[in-house]
């Protein structure tokens, strides 16, 4: 058993599939992320003759990738799922938080985050593969001679903590998560600044002493993967 | 020009309409929702016969609310909008955290959150009016010997609080919502613990300075949030 | 109790709200709608490049407006409420009929009618409140020389009548309404023409004299209505 | 040409199709409805264990059915079309007024009204052709012993009117219709009585003058109506 | 009763309605579908500015066309049938590869196939009417002009074959249908090419012997049917 | 560059992900589908209470699987892809065949195929694939003692053969496919016998001997893939 300070094992596989502009699959523990980036030359309405560009990401479960029961596709219900709009919105603005639009220049690039394996920590592998999905995409784009300069300012990455048993705990698996008390997913950029904090206390309000745990605990974790992450 | 340790004016009508348990009119500065409770006795089928009860909120903008044009209704795209989507959630989940479920028994409430003008803040004055909607509600279930106890643990109540020009800043307005570099939503019992807190740097990462500072004017706003909504 | 030729009482809040070129509130009793005027530059595609104008409206009820129970939102269920839309279709004909197209410019101006509490009559109650929006914001637009001359020919407004216990009644709340056998709704211009009539008999049919009696007393209500909402 | 008082030539072809319980195919003029009567069991659940019945309607029109164009089907759009449902809840309320729903008994009958080809007065001879459709069904639910007594109180028509060129006009088709300054839509049952009375005049208002001398031509009109649909 | 190597009874009536550029209605035995063929001047995005045209279909059963119980609209779920779907697929194919798209020209011919009545073969009689429809569309825009050249390679038809107690039989009704163990369609060209086959074995997989079989009964009627819906 | 009768590499990975029933990721070529099979209690309205069970199947293309740039999720338009849905109806037939609904029992299992890499043949892919997770989830169905008996009849699988440049071809990639001038998928079981055959001419009709040795070589090919995916 893991202790309250450890990360999960996590692996990346890059280039995993081969029509997308950027490929990963990250396994993070149990958790199975495919993160893909795919470059569009439109941007959303209101960048339109701006010269500036846009990062948006979709985010969605295989019906097989739970626990407890298949999932049922969101096109069955006609909705979006509400939890996943939630977590793309999250996604999306973190990694929009990695580059500066100006030198992306008028196009945009879609990260997709398609979770074949739930564990747990499903948002938090989302934004630490699609990063790298990211940056392979730009890469490209460099080699190419279609970007000049390198977009990105800094890299991001995400990991979730916790209060269990009321302890501080780095890293929720699915076991851990659904019976934390507290649930604090922190998205920092490698330079050590936050980019999002998203703290939910459902079912047990928490004080100063465990917000400043959770948050040492959370900028050791995100040190360490983004050495992991890094080449 | 209010400081930046300073609350808008906050005004709470209760009983502005007829039909619903529980109806309030906040207007928060020139941020104006309205609040409803109604009681329904089904509950989700995941909580059928466990005895335990629920909260859930919706949220939504008239057309007319928002400067900078009519916002088209949601029906009309089919769609719930996304950030409507994500911030009916937070609702939710911030008023669950002030009810003990077995207290309330097998029942939902739920809260409507209608804004009818808008000027930045919109999502906190919703779980601040909502509370008092909630209580308005609650009181009458008590009142019609529905309900034996009196099933709130506590009170929640919102704030925003963000970074404007490199200093901490507490309730932001749209004009300061829009520009500032951080914008935090910070959610809290009347006992001064955190329920939620949202925090977003879309552009520009935060360093931690920021964000205790942040914290501070939150904790002193929503104490005053307290007094004006107590009876 | 009011006898079966009186008006409830009917209350104009011009400049309800800040942000829609017209706002109004119209209380008539019990029955509260905003109705707002928003102008776009934009016309229906069939009206393009054809130098006319366009007036359109959306009616919708706020899920706690009603007794009898919380109304699910149409986005719920994906689907335009059919009595909404019929009366949206109603308030949009109605108040095309007020205006000259051509002096108005290709431009279209949005009348929404959202209710915040329904006692019966809240088509009437739209309609009526609908046109002083849309002169609020036809004004705007003479003032800021966006319009040269004033495109409205005359004003309408509406009013219900019905045959309750036998004996034909103006202005129906809902407690009426529901019992009514007949219910007849008149719109009618501020010079004493007919722009809709719309009558049902689902319980009961009824005869000419009926009709000639509710005529009359929806002519002598619309006159009244004129005198409360001109200034 | 046809003279402002006369009616095209309406034929009926009952049992036009095999499996609805009753189905009518009614020709007016060009206007082409197909009428069908679906018997149910299931009631709406408003009416469930109250031993009352339920009539209502749907209406449709086949995209090659209208000149001007191809109408896209609404399951393109994902959306009702407006104006289909605004008639089709004035089919069902004038069926529903020709039938005692208590000696109907708990069960439902759906009038599918698909228009084959469209001249103008497509409503009217859907409520036409609906009513016979509806006798077709009943008499077969007489004959099979489900029904003790017949449930239809008294038949219903309808017939449009207008107003061309300032002078009162009956059965518009639809040359007349689209250039009509008026469009009253008149229900009545077989006895004289009014059900439905649905006028509109957007482009101009009308006087009490055409008003009683549209109702007069109705009135003959659907005289000989109730002459053609009966046996 | 039909001999199993016999077709029921085909009737075509040439512009049954009058507004579509093509329109017939076929009776083959009990099933009866109204085919109508429209032309557009727009084509889908991937053919613009290609001077190349498409043809498509839609296929839909009115509520009452069935037996064994009225048929939702797909309006109503909100979904396309997914059984219309593949039809209307296979119609849209099936009429494309009767047509030189070049000869064509930049425009598209929509193909309505609308079940009046069903007994079996509603895709067949689609297709073989809908062939016909589209014939006489294009000979109105030979003869308007808009076409130099007749676009028509070769005329195609469709027929179902099945298995049916251990026997090949020609041209399914409903009873045989869905008591078959094999349904074949075969769809062909008047010069005896094969244009799809669609066989389906859900309840007993087939052998090559009564492949071959089906496959001869097919092709006699298919010559049939060419001389019947030949002028 | 492989022969015209030969396949493409075919690799099978079981138990590649861990919640579902069953879990097959299938290589076959540079297309990668990931069948799982789910088992639920319940079954489809039309059999309650029949002691027979059901096999349903959902297909779905992940947005980054294809060359030629992003496919959008269905969600984000509303509708069902109407290829996937298609697919996923012979994907169902194909494997209900294989399976005796009375031994199978009153449960349902859900076949969901997700494409991680399309190169040419998804829907033989998912069919083959879909198979092997269906005998994965039977088996432990059987060894935890709730099937007393194996409902699997025979197993099935698929493979698509076309003509390309005039000769017959076994196995088409994308390359192949979108060039082919015929395409026909071939369903069949281990002992040899036909469940489907799809063949689709749209750009040129094709004729007996090509039907003849498409299918020769369809057996061939199939039967190397039974070996393939037998254990």
């Amino acid at each position: 058993m893991k202790k309250n300070n450890e990360l999960r094992k996590i692996q990346i596989v890059r280039n995993f599939t081969k029509h997308a502009a950027g490929s990963v699959l990250i396994k993070w523990g149990d958790t199975w992320v495919l993160c893909t980036a795919s470059v569009e030359d439109k941007v959303p309405p209101f960048l339109r003759d701006t010269g500036r560009g846009w990062i948006t990401a979709e985010y969605s479960m295989l019906p097989s990738s739970t626990g407890g029961g298949r999932k049922d596709r969101d096109i069955k219900k006609l909705k979006m799922d509400a939890r996943s709009s939630e977590i793309q919105r999250l996604i999306g603005r973190s990694l929009r938080a990695a580059v500066d639009m100006a030198k992306l220049g008028e196009r945009q690039i879609i990260i997709d985050c398609d979770v074949l394996q739930a564990d747990g920590g499903t948002r938090c592998a989302s934004i630490t593969g699609g990063m790298i999905a990211l940056e392979i995409a730009i890469k490209k784009l460099i080699k190419a001679g279609v970007l000049k300069e390198n977009p990105i300012i800094h890299r991001v990455a995400a990991v979730s903590v916790g209060v269990c048993d009321g302890k501080a705990t780095l890293d929720l698996d699915y076991q851990h998560d659904s019976t934390a008390e507290v649930d604090l997913n922190v998205i920092m950029t490698d330079d050590g600044r936050f980019v999002e904090l998203q703290g939910c206390a459902e079912h047990k309000p928490f004080i100063d002493k465990h917000l400043n745990e959770m948050l040492k605990l959370a900028k050791a974790g995100l040190k360490k993967i983004f050495e992991i992450t890094a080449r």
